[in-house]
């Protein structure tokens, strides 16, 4: 079974053509970043990622993970290749340097990131979930909680988990029950049970860094009562030589659809004594600091999306290469050729490499702005990048999950009979995708999150900037006097109306109807992503097209990259007027509708 | 967990409303067919398919079947729920009454089947093979076959398989090298592998019929040198008294992605001295005969999605009725609501509901023109029936099992995380449907089937009158002069114009441009579902408003049809004009593409 192979070129393609990898390395404190250093940190990591991680991915999926007696064991080899990721110095890349990190940008980190994940996810997950613990602590621990935990949750040494979820309280957060009480030397005990806790148990660290939310005895209701607490698996000296079990138990893991090498833990705490615990940040503020951490979360779990999709087109892709079924259509010999010669296995193809491109190169110029919004000297400048970032990421969370579930199905399908048989390995993809559009936020969440509080909050502001800068490549395209460049701007236009429209709508109509615009936001979510993608191939078509003219770089990887555009035009922006409609359109039966009708 | 209940009230308004349920009745040979005794019908087969089928889904899914030393054994209780269903006289509903059937309309019996797939998707699938295995011996087969093999099978005592596939011949039935060797007495010997083969080999009867393709030692190469072949498990007197083992041996099953229930057969013909076959039909007319059943099977599959659609949406609407999360959107009260209350899990309801509704509908008709097709005194009316059912056959086949993985996709959603759990119950709906757009033939296979035989072929003369049949209905919604109706019909609209212009389009290019006709075949197909579902759905809304005006029926169920008919309008019908944008210009990249560019 062939196993991933990082798509080097392509990744360059977008650091230095849409990303702006140049720009980022300019910035303060990323002074040696520059392309040679990117590639040569790419390449190690497709190294890795193919050579040690891929071959682990099928091994976990078959064996997953196993519970005994509140103990974890993951599957074979799983323990040697973090040992490895650890030394290698994966875990720590975009990290602080103060603490142990690399302090790369993210726009690197983001493209390793999507190689761990499209080699395997169920692996990527463990260090996804201790970025989330790192962020959190560096945001507002206190200088005792940074030194003990960040040097060995960054260098690997120790995991991090997010415990949010309670059996009552999943999208709604505010029902969370698990209450911490203070025992008057600093720390606090908690009792609780907290489910769905990805690597929450297992046996590839000596310990494990629950960051866990709870209500304090005179917490007030709902949201605002809600307080983020440090739970490690095993206490410590400030020196982190371990000091005894702390009361915190794996009581089973979940037998799940997909990413089987991923523990997914029931964790219970304070069934005895209680767990102890050290508030981090300041009491009731637990759910605002997750939610600077389920940022960086969300974006993670677009990543996610993008590298099952690169991993699904590399199997289908290959299979069609190598699948020898049927005679070229309207040919005149009979001799059976490669299934990539019929029309629709291409097109299939097409939609899987189309949309994987389209996905990276989107996620990719999110990423760069974070980078822009966190160390660019100019505060009118950062303040701009931010107010994008947030807008972008509901999108690439819900947009890249959607999209990596319908591009594994079509990996499925362009196996036939062998897409349903587990061996072929295309079904592994499918299923693993199937959690990415739910975790850390469904994409309904993620929809109301890009409707309300990035669309309507500044009555459009940052999604007219966005629709601005469409436009802008719009006319760059008919400039060019290029037929395949004039067709992909015919749909990028009406790709641009379709989105416009709905902001307005949105804008217009939130606070007095903010219902009818909630039965339309997953259609406005996949509308922009689908946008969104158009616009990013679309500047990808024209640096191809400069490529070309000035007669530099692999000429049949660029004019790959025009049709790519063009099929993606035709094929996926071609649904966006009448995404539009469903959305300004779409409510009235959704919401005439009784519930007993149901 | 809950079980399968027949979604009764629906499928009686389509029978009645939609299919022309009286028409049929008056046809020659269903004097007896009405309204009274098809409900009657449903009702008891509905108590079969909740209270025996239904329970066992699980345990097939958990269980698998097991092989050992070439016998294969189905889960736990598999046997004896087939013993119920043989004994029921399940298994014969539509077949001829001279061989013990019980001469039921397709309309009637498909409806049925639906609820077989709906409750139990894996074990349904053994009579739909048996029911194949009918009608070839049925068409074909000489009067000692039919004598020996039909009574046997249509009562349910023997089963049947379709042997198509060998590991070089899937979707291209021409590579097929399985040969058969006269013996000079009227027997031959059968050798060679099959894959694939669904029930292929089970504890549940005594024998097994399997229906081979294979080739004599002379025939032609490619398609015009294929023969069918009966070869049974266990060889037999005239009378069906066992007289010794066949030389077939089931070598291995698959390990699949879903229906773990049904187990999917490795068979080894001949690895001994042949396993002894008889010609079925003339020779070399093999693959004209399998298409004859394939025709009916393809029909079939597109009911298993209706039924995995029509479940999944059952499962979800009870959970989003049970699970409390969150507050009402722009309510004033604090208190939790169930998340039927949230629009956009309305939204992912009502895609789930109005698609399944749609497809049923859609189905049932095609159904009822079987039955005009087989038994109408008229011919011209029969021809006419018959060109529609060739028609829609691709389109029930592709567009009802591309939506089960849509339908069934949300339902997993609709949980939220528990969706990805497996004891949940919706994620195993999921898989099992992944199987349906594969096998019987591709959705890719279906749309080229679509465009090249049913609409190219004839001048796209089926395709008008059914577009004209579009319009009329078109027109009554705009005559009811009703806002609701009014915008139904707008939608309708702008789909009969896009399919209109794609049949027009694939008419006049088909025969000087097949591999770009080919390029859009599947968005076509996806295209002809969406507005013939539309048209359905249209009328249904009519009989609705009907219904309401003159005070007959349920009010509440009545103005449900209405909305759901808006919402498919506004939700699916609303991607009909880019869908045909797609068709008529997406073919450029496709072949524009080099091989080595994917």
């Amino acid at each position: 079974m062939s196993e991933y192979v990082a798509p080097l070129r392509d990744m360059q393609f977008v650091l230095r053509e849409l990303a702006g990898l140049d720009a980022v390395g300019g910035l303060p404190g990323y002074e040696e970043v520059n392309e040679e250093l990117a590639s040569a940190i790419l390449e190690e990591a497709g190294k890795f990622a193919s050579g040690v991680l891929s071959p682990l991915n099928v091994v976990g999926d078959r064996e997953g993970a196993r519970w005994n007696d509140s103990a974890v064991q993951t599957a074979a080899g799983w323990r040697e290749a973090y040992r490895q990721f650890a030394e290698g110095g994966w875990n720590a890349l975009s990290c602080r340097t103060e603490f142990g990190g690399q302090g790369l940008p993210r726009v690197v980190s983001a493209l390793v990131e999507e190689m761990w994940n499209g080699a395997n996810v169920a692996f990527a997950l463990c260090p996804m979930l201790t970025r989330g613990a790192i962020e959190a602590l560096e945001l507002c621990g206190t200088d005792e909680q940074k030194n003990l935990y960040l040097p060995r949750l960054i260098s690997g040494e120790w995991t991090g988990t997010m415990n949010l979820t309670e059996p009552q309280a999943g999208s709604d957060l505010s029902a969370v029950r698990a209450r911490a009480v203070p025992q008057g030397d600093g720390s606090y005990r908690v009792h609780g049970q907290k489910i769905f806790i990805t690597y929450g148990e297992h046996d590839l660290t000596a310990n494990i860094v629950h960051l866990v939310l709870a209500r304090t005895p005179d917490a007030p209701e709902g949201v605002k009562g809600i307080s983020l607490f440090v739970v490690p698996k095993f206490l410590s000296d400030s020196d982190g030589k371990a000091r005894g079990r702390n009361d915190v138990r794996c009581v089973s893991i979940e037998h799940k659809l997909g990413i089987h090498g991923s523990p997914t833990a029931v964790l219970a705490f304070g069934d005895n004594e209680g767990a102890k615990g050290w508030l981090v940040g300041e009491e009731n503020r637990g759910l605002e600091y997750m939610f600077i951490m389920m940022n960086a979360a969300r974006y993670s779990v677009g990543i996610e999306g993008v590298g099952l999709c690169e991993r699904a087109y590399q199997r289908a892709r290959d299979y069609a290469h190598d699948r020898k079924q049927g005679v070229e259509l309207g040919g005149a010999s009979r001799d059976k050729v490669a299934i990539v010669r019929h029309p629709d296995v291409r097109r299939m193809l097409l939609q899987m490499k189309s949309r994987t491109e389209a996905l990276r190169a989107v996620a990719c110029v999110v990423a760069a702005a974070m980078d822009v919004a966190a160390a660019h000297p100019d505060e009118a400048i950062r303040h701009e990048n931010q107010s994008f970032v947030d807008l972008m990421i509901p999108v690439v969370k819900g947009w890249s999950t959607e999209s990596s579930v319908l591009v594994t199905s079509l990996g499925v399908q362009v196996h036939g009979g062998m897409g349903f048989i587990e061996e072929a390995g295309a079904a592994q993809h499918w299923r693993d995708s199937r959690i990415t559009p739910i975790y850390e936020g469904t994409t309904g969440i993620q929809a109301i999150d890009l409707m309300a509080r990035k669309i309507a909050r500044d009555g459009g502001a940052a999604a007219q900037r966005v629709l601005r800068d469409m436009g802008a490549i719009q006319e760059q395209l008919l400039l060019a006097a290029d037929p395949e460049l004039a067709a992909v701007a015919a749909r990028l236009s009406a790709g641009i109306v379709a989105l416009r429209r709905c902001v307005a709508y949105v804008v217009e109509h939130y606070r007095s109807d903010a219902k009818s615009v909630a039965a339309g936001a997953v259609p406005l979510l996949e509308l922009f992503g689908i946008v969104a993608g158009g616009w990013q191939l679309a500047r990808a078509a024209l640096a191809a097209r400069k490529g070309l003219l000035q007669g530099s770089g692999d000429p049949g990887f660029l004019r790959a990259k025009l049709l790519t555009a063009r099929f993606y035009a035709d094929h996926v922006l071609a649904q966006a007027p009448g995404l539009a409609e469903t959305v300004v359109n779409g409510a009235a039966a959704v919401l005439a509708y009784t519930d007993d009708q149901f």
